[in-house]
């Protein structure tokens, strides 16, 4: 393995309200996964990820939620399936076509947040999810979780799927993240979420939280655009892995 | 002339709450102005609309709004350009993604509202809209009224206009319509609004609210869908337009 | 006991939009759940319900929920219990505001859809809501589900609590409704309800869907004010109860 | 006169949003205009400022605004007077819940962004908030701008007014402030900030841009919570007056 994919949640301010430096970070990341309105985007902030992510050649993928800006996506809602389903397929098409104004277009889906963390377990709406998407357009690869029902539902309808590691999320040893509100679930240090990085990237392993490696699968890493020094760990997780002889690039 | 256009403005509900019969209304019309999700229509009930819709052959137009739940997009706003071009492509989007899931696609875009009544005279917001409908697909028509800044900008951008009448709103001698909370706005007697419809479309006049005639050109005319008694209406305009010779048709 | 109180879900359009007919009802209920903003409810169809209600000698109760207007407040949320301590202290100071300028005032609570069924397990929740209302005004009573750990929570903390049957719902054998989206969860025949109302308080049993019967608490009767026949059905049970010698009043 | 009072916009994120450095703000002013959760203000956001303004014993006001969280309430919307009335007094109530259960109470009342701009002019739309702080509390004062038909019909229903000067807002020759999209229309160096403070409270005047000087009357001095540097100019202005021997002190 030469290469590798670096992805960032991008475009998820709203309005006057601004979240992370998106610019520095297009400047680092292979795709951004932009907001599409229902967890963060207004229109406007989401023109203006998708015209710097063209300009820079970044690819745009769209980070689908359940319907919450007030509390940013990160809360499970036990919507209808057919609801999900309906609330996906409009995001993508409102992305797609600010991506479109802009000069490129949507070139994956990733859920964002508590719809990511439900989907590795809830059928139901992995299923809505998976549908959404291949209505849009079935050639749509998906980024998420290895080993989820997310993934086996993508797989059943033919969907391609890209699994991904969190550079900066501790791992429980069945695979899981630790919840976001535990101590430790965090990792703060640049130095040191690189190196595991590049350790995920060239071995194919992540240590857990009691310490026993955990294979996973890598084909992008993510980095948070939002966290403190988000911009300065992106730098990071690039420099060590150039280091290490891999250079970034998008998935193919 | 032998067919005319009847358009309504279709899935304006929200949530649990619905407005208008929008199955009978699509058994009538031949164009549907559907909701995008800035004043109404939340993606569920616009991916049933826009089926119904499909299944039927009555084609689709993006009704697009200022974002308004609250005032169901009837207040202008005072909204910049640059926002508001951005909201549009994004309602655009979102809706074309619902009606290509339901088989069908969005075919031209009709401004709701405050914002259709603004367009008339304001012209910063009127090339707004022009500019993010041709940013979206340069070749989808656009619905309003003749001889409106919107219908100039748009011919400056190369765009299809195509003028509606309004079966059932009081016109103002300058081609205005009366203000909705003025009394006699409405027109609601199904038959008197029938043989309105029939002279619009074959003599090309309609009488204003001082008795004098008011030259008017038609493409198609906009019938209510929310009224009571919309679906009487419209069946009634459908009678007397075909008892007349004309057909109703899509624009073409 | 010769007299019981009859409560409905009031107020719960927002902006164009409808729901029931409140007037209607508040010539036959005795307190109106009024809702506050975040299901449903735009401060002027607050207020308009309100100054109905206060004009009526009507009490207003406020109906507080999750944030979800899109789903009107049936979809479980989980909210962090610190932000559903602060929504529901703001959702019933919007609301007394709103009925203090109507010449009333709120005079209970009642969680609405998803939070009400939410809080008879979840005592997380539970503990959120109730805190919130002993935060605003420890002498409100809330009205809810018997045996629930919202009722031993409100018990804890000293706040009144109000015991509802619901006139329309079917029972399951340990007490829970029947899911809404199961067959057979909503009676709709008029006199049935009445009748089952009667036995209700009369006797302080309710048969369950296997028939057994099921011993019930009722301070007050809960009728459904936006299901069709809301009205009739209210008028049934309001003459049914007379007819057996029990008035409508409201609870102490 | 020996004292002045400084008020300042806080509780202006929404969720995951934040919007400046409120905590520090609050140790400086002597008022904090909170958002209402119209413009900017989610409920646990606005407990938390108002548990701190409580502690330092800074008063409370509610800044009430548009319904418009994508615009941050910087639109002006042509909204029903009959709704603006209903939504100012939901607003207040929401936020005087707040309030209490911080153990404060709201103080006073001031209009936000375009809602502030309109009003100075607007009569109806000043007529509607003048007519809800009354119905909320007729004891309540309202802040706002001088020579306002907004002051005039506040006086008229016998509200108390207190005028207030921008410190970081150029004024035009009329009394108008430069509107906020023109080069010039925001101060930004704190030590130049602080002398025209003082100058506005000692003398009563203030530079406007053409350099005459405007009469100017000042009972609160008005500094922005948001802009760069927010606290540094906040504290040059509170230093420079106490210089000049005025404290800062809630308005009487």
């Amino acid at each position: 393995m030469t290469s590798v994919d670096l992805n960032a949640d991008l475009g998820e301010g709203f309005g006057v309200w601004q979240l992370g430096d998106d610019d520095a970070m297009l400047e680092i990341v292979t795709s951004a996964n932009v907001a599409c309105g229902f967890h963060a985007g207004d229109p406007t902030g989401l023109l203006r990820v998708c015209r710097s992510a063209a300009q820079r050649g970044v690819r745009i993928g769209a980070q689908v939620s359940y319907r919450d800006l007030a509390g940013f996506g990160r809360r499970f809602i036990d919507v209808d399936p057919d609801d999900l389903l309906a609330d996906i397929v409009y995001q993508i098409g409102g992305l797609r076509a600010i991506a479109e104004a802009s000069g490129s277009t949507v070139s994956y889906v990733k859920p964002h947040g508590a719809l990511y963390n439900t989907i590795v377990k809830n059928r139901e709406q992995a299923a809505a999810v998976v549908a959404a998407v291949h209505t849009v357009d079935s050639r749509l690869p998906v980024l998420g979780m290895a080993h989820s029902v997310f993934f086996d539902e993508a797989a059943r309808l033919g969907l391609r799927t890209v699994a991904e590691a969190f550079a900066d999320r501790a791992y429980q040893p069945d695979g899981r993240l630790v919840p976001r509100r535990q101590p430790g679930a965090l990792l703060t240090d640049p130095v040191a979420i690189a190196q595991r990085v590049v350790t995920m990237v060239t071995a194919g392993t992540v240590p857990t939280v009691d310490g026993s490696p955990l294979d996973i699968e890598v084909k992008s890493v993510c980095v948070h655009g939002d966290s403190p020094g988000a911009v300065r760990i992106a730098a990071a997780v690039r420099d060590h892995l150039n280091a290490a002889g891999i250079e970034l690039g998008a998935f193919s």
